[in-house]
């Protein structure tokens, strides 16, 4: 009772067109193939999670595992332990449709995770001495980086191995992609906390509430969470530079709505404010396991700065801080990721299943096949001169702190970015040689 | 500090495309206009919502009070009390930013509703007596119908009054549009019934948790909560006929799982298997105030039903009907439909004050603004010959309680649907004549 | 590091006194004793689960498997399946701590249970042939009952076996203790549905918003919910009879509510009028199958006599009825019902590790052993002339439905209930032989 | 249809007594008099709220007014906003019934609330001034302290003004009382932070997750907590000290449980370890505000120590740290806490209107009016040698922490302060003296 696709259908990357608009890059579309290029009975595929937390985690487990038996009768899955260092230094997990069967229930990941860095060699070693030819990679921008990685040493050795990489990132910030998983559940538990943040400070004279939220380089969670909430005053984010001192900075602010208002509320996006931190603070660069630049709490600082500053101003006020990061990222998905999750697994199914290797995710409302580079090769972030962010600004009321000048050259680089048409043979490629390896060989 | 959509832009009806497909149907892309129709001093609005509850009503009205007066300045606004009927039997409601300000954190409707007939006249009437000039219309297909005469009234009195439908639709079986707000909310709620229904049932000895959910003429709420969960033995719904005796009957599936498992979870829309009822109970068609088609309750039905079999078999049972409509519809909409309430309150706004006449909604990931009859003409169904359809009866193991010849008869029927190229004059000829009243007259 | 009970402690069953109050009943305190009657070794302890789910159940099961491991060492625990019947005609079913470690985080029981008749001599049979000496049993009174008979006829048997009964009614209808473990997490969930009824009820014209809550013959839970909410404007509970017509009837405060305030919010406790349905609709007494008087839906029942009343008025309204009750029986218990759970179980192993035969419970805040037929002779009921449902009546404004010759009447019953001592003796009588077999013989 | 409390009832402080057991302490009863001593035409009251945020406090405002309105039909009630410090330096807040309908669904207080000095004469002289005769006093110890000297100042000047205190800590640290309102809120919502820390610390290797709750002087919230939860594998209390280095020391229990277990979740109380922390971080003793010794942040002390050892030990682990507190707080409270914040408005309400003044509380299961002296001269703490404690140790396999002398010591101490009688007379007396200014003056 399964329903193919057509094996020439396509998604494109852009769909608000004008009439002469060039074609554009178009991804495969993602579902079952009339022609497999496994037999079933030679599947042997494996499960890795890498990286942070993210709500959904184990319901993509789950579904790959339910679904490799249930779709296609493949029940040779294993699940290997705590990240990529598991390739070669944990046992690998054997794992069923029963063995997973209520895992989805529970936050985290039942395979473990880890960040830092790993041999891509001694993990294609073990591909290829277990005779592993599915290999399903869960993780962020830094993991189908390494996905790309053990494709490109499995390509060159000519292995016959298919590897789907299915995208996470609990900021939302990975390109290309509509919306990564988790990302619907993180919002709405970051309601909790705004709401605490809120009834805290309006339950004290010149109240401020602080409430830091994920956001290394993209503040999607913070946006989205001040635009569901109607409590927050003030919304920082890593996109849009801000200052403290002087004419429209954010001390200004806080004084006048705390005078209109008596009381506010304040988002901060962890990478928010990086640049001013390291001013203040003089601190060397510093690479986290994973070779990711740590940041600075910018919570902290900022609570220590507005304390200092209403200080200096003889302000009486009181400032509630609150960091409910593992709070939400530990939570299990809600059901429409829930739901979103078993898409994305069942999608990389059937690409592996068709042979091809890829990165798996919702392109327009359409769940497609791309080709690994595309998606690692930048980030999406929150366009500071778009929509999105001017609906916030004005439902918040908060400064820009952004200069006319800033304003039109970001602009441009916009422009410039989504504008140029990108040359069809460029596509065509894509699609010839990344995003199929083996069907087309 | 608003950005601008191009005056041009669409929207595609379809998204995954072949090389020669053509162009097919396009929508006006939503959005703020550089030009607009009104006036912000000569605008004077009004708010209607009709028909049942549904989850994210209160943060439309707020965001359409908060964002007529934050975006364009726009202060006379009003809220229609009951419904369709309020327009010329109860007072109508001044509404501000302040007295809507925490509407949204309650579910209902803060203007009240109601079903059944309304005279048109009378209510073009009042519209044109009280120098209304933009009518925000929420609610469902009838209530969207409703609009489509309203409009059409208007423009034979030449009246310049800008008619801006959402379309609200809990079972989410509107056309067109990708997804209807509130129906996240209403899934992860169903959630809670299918959890208990799954203890009870667990905790008994032949247990069966019977499930009834929303779904009047389409099984998405069914559809999604059951792939949401993990728990569902069977999901009926109104697009795919079951029947209850015999082979391959719902009867045989129920045993078969009771003696495999000891209990089983049943959900089942409320407009499935109505032929079976009526055809049961011998009742003559009745129709509910708002002229539809009054169903009887096949949960109700369907626990009998069974509860006679198993007697007759001589099996020992328990069975519990759970019909949590009523404390699903009734909750406030969960932070990504209070985003998406945003943003259709915004569309429709700046569609209104650009003096277009519309539906609007999310099309393929963009908001854009539909004309009535596109969204009124057909209805949004499950289609039971598709892949989502597919992965459910996979998951849950369920029969299809399809004949082979069924299959092939609704496939046809689809291709026929999708495939045929809609002529471009017609999406031309829509765009003219339906979407815009004002701004080209 | 055990803290001992001494062997004297006692707990009154009346806390109030005044100066010179005959002494009253007194129970054995709960808790450790420095001398035990079992050798650990010798232990072999079964638990059995009966009647309709209640929240805690699963605690209550996880904490007797291990505390009787973590304190006494004892480890041969088996759970009884589907209830009473279990005990001849079902596998039983070895429980550890490590099986029944995640447990309390799901609703139901994971031994299963059943209502209906039973056989206490194959009962006891079967726990003299397998050499069990321990026997937990939970639920309600009926069951407590059959506790009863069970240890009457192990002591006429002869047999070493303790007897512990642990009271599980979600309606709070057990006498002598203070409350029944899951009777928090009821009232918490029940407002769930109040609130949707509100929310319902205050969305429509005229709008009223049924609820009926759990409570066969005593109506806390109705009143509790009632309380805890406040936008109940009428709460009908068993102890308190109520008429529909004329004056000071329902029908009268429900028309001046509707006048007043344009909605409400009703809860009826599904033992409320039972009466009044048994007159308007003829029907013979039906027992289910645990004898117990099957209840007409109260629910259903109002709904349409107030929909009946309401026409023959020509009053416009809409009702909606919403029956929770599945979905509160099936949910977790709550952190305090789980603490107050853990408690229950260690106060049984306790006592019966001391070689007594009891229901355990909390007597004025403490936890006692209290003899079987204290608890199973009378009803816990809520007393209409007390202050806690004169509370109620001040919150709603509802009538009372009482004459002045009820109320006299009600107070005198419950004076001679409360004031007539009992004599010093009699509590003696019952701490020697009843609520401790062994640790005396 | 008031149901009057005879004044000669008595609630006793113990209720576990042997034989021969003396009287004891016993506290007036709570409840409504037959005859008050104020006409409730002449009544004026105040109601303020000081101190840290505690779920229920909005619900206590709310039933005071309503209670004052629907009982004795007093209309006279003034908010005092932000603290103590309002009587003098901020407007009266005029309440009605109408304008708190709604506040019990938001967590917080609307009054506002501070910590810090405050001048007793001239908060005296304005409830002189302005004619008040009713002060409900919400706040813990040092509110009640606080209350205590208002009540002394206004008895050395004659005033016939009843002071009511309501104790509020949701530490749970108020002597003589069962149990603060607004604690199983906080036991509830505790269990969100303790399970995602058992997530993230599950999700990896050698995972960690520490939870830091409320508890400055008093364990209670970790305790019950912990053992709500089943998650948790360590405890720490400021009741009972502990160490990290060497032999039944914190750092060898780790490295235990880790090995056993790959992962452990650690609950601190905020006051634990001070006496540690101060002598590895030598810090001058600070006050804050309120003269409350300021606490080190044990969480992240904590959190370092364990990294150091681990690193000195070579030992790769990750460990995650949440601060839930502010998250805690800030909720509304449950249905159970509702409905207790309820009976406290309500005794308050009953014993101002007779005229005393008091701390009111529930004690062994009964409302009391408490002296306040008696709820401020001590503190409840978790007795370390008590059953409580020793049901969490063997629940979480954790080292006592203690020596053997240790434990002698406390329960020497215990024993004392338990067992010694109090006088008769001074029961009397403080009846007579302290409990009820007005009624006996």
């Amino acid at each position: 009772r399964q329903y193919f696709v057509n094996a020439d259908d396509t998604v494109p990357e852009k769909v608000v067109v004008q009439k002469n608009s060039p074609r554009g890059v178009h991804f495969r579309r993602a579902g079952p193939r009339q022609r497999v290029y496994f037999e079933p009975e030679d599947v042997k595929a494996c499960i890795v999670t890498c990286g942070g937390l993210c709500p959904g985690l184990n319901t993509v487990i789950r579904e790959l595992v339910c679904g490799l038996s249930h779709m296609y009768n493949v029940n040779d899955v294993f699940g290997i332990q705590n990240g990529y260092k598991g390739f070669y230094s944990s046992n690998y997990l054997p794992m069923t449709p029963k063995s997973v069967n209520d895992i989805h229930k529970r936050g985290g990941t039942v395979l473990g995770s880890s960040r830092g860095g790993h041999d891509t060699h001694k993990i294609v070693d073990n591909i290829q001495d277990r005779g592993i030819n599915q290999v399903y990679i869960i993780g962020g921008d830094g993991t189908q980086k390494g996905a790309y990685e053990i494709f490109k040493e499995i390509r060159r050795r000519g292995l016959k191995v298919a590897v789907a990489g299915i995208p996470k990132t609990i900021d939302n910030d990975i390109a290309v992609i509509d919306k990564s998983f988790g990302f619907d559940t993180a919002v709405e538990e970051a309601q909790r906390a705004i709401d605490a943040a809120h009834v805290e400070a309006s339950s004290a004279e010149n109240g401020i509430g602080l409430v830091k939220l994920m956001g290394r380089y993209s503040g999607f969670i913070a946006m989205y969470a001040t635009l569901a909430s109607r409590d927050v005053d003030c919304c920082l984010i890593p996109e849009s530079p801000f200052y403290l001192e002087g004419e429209g900075g954010l001390f200004e602010y806080i004084e006048r709505r705390l005078k209109e208002n008596n009381h506010m509320v304040i988002v901060v996006a962890e990478g928010a404010g990086q640049d001013l931190i390291a001013k203040s603070i003089p601190v060397a660069d510093q690479l986290d396991a994973s070779g990711n630049k740590l940041l600075l709490d910018v919570g902290l600082w900022l609570t220590h700065k507005i304390k200092d500053h209403c200080k200096s101003k003889k302000m009486e006020m009181t400032i509630k801080y609150i960091d409910p990061t593992y709070m939400i990222r530990a939570i299990p998905s809600n059901a429409s990721d829930n739901v979103y999750c078993t898409l994305l697994a069942h999608s990389a199914i059937h690409g592996a299943m068709a042979g091809y290797s890829f990165t798996v995710g919702m392109v327009n409302g359409r769940h497609a096949y791309i080709p690994f580079h595309r998606v690692t090769s930048t980030r999406n972030k929150v366009k500071i001169t778009d929509r999105m962010w001017a609906r916030l600004l004005s439902s918040t009321n908060q400064p820009s702190f952004l200069s006319k000048e800033d304003i039109m050259e970001a602009r441009e680089a916009e422009r410039l970015a989504n504008r140029l048409p990108v040359p069809a043979s460029s596509s065509e490629h894509t699609k010839k040689h990344s995003a199929s390896v083996l069907s087309n060989g």
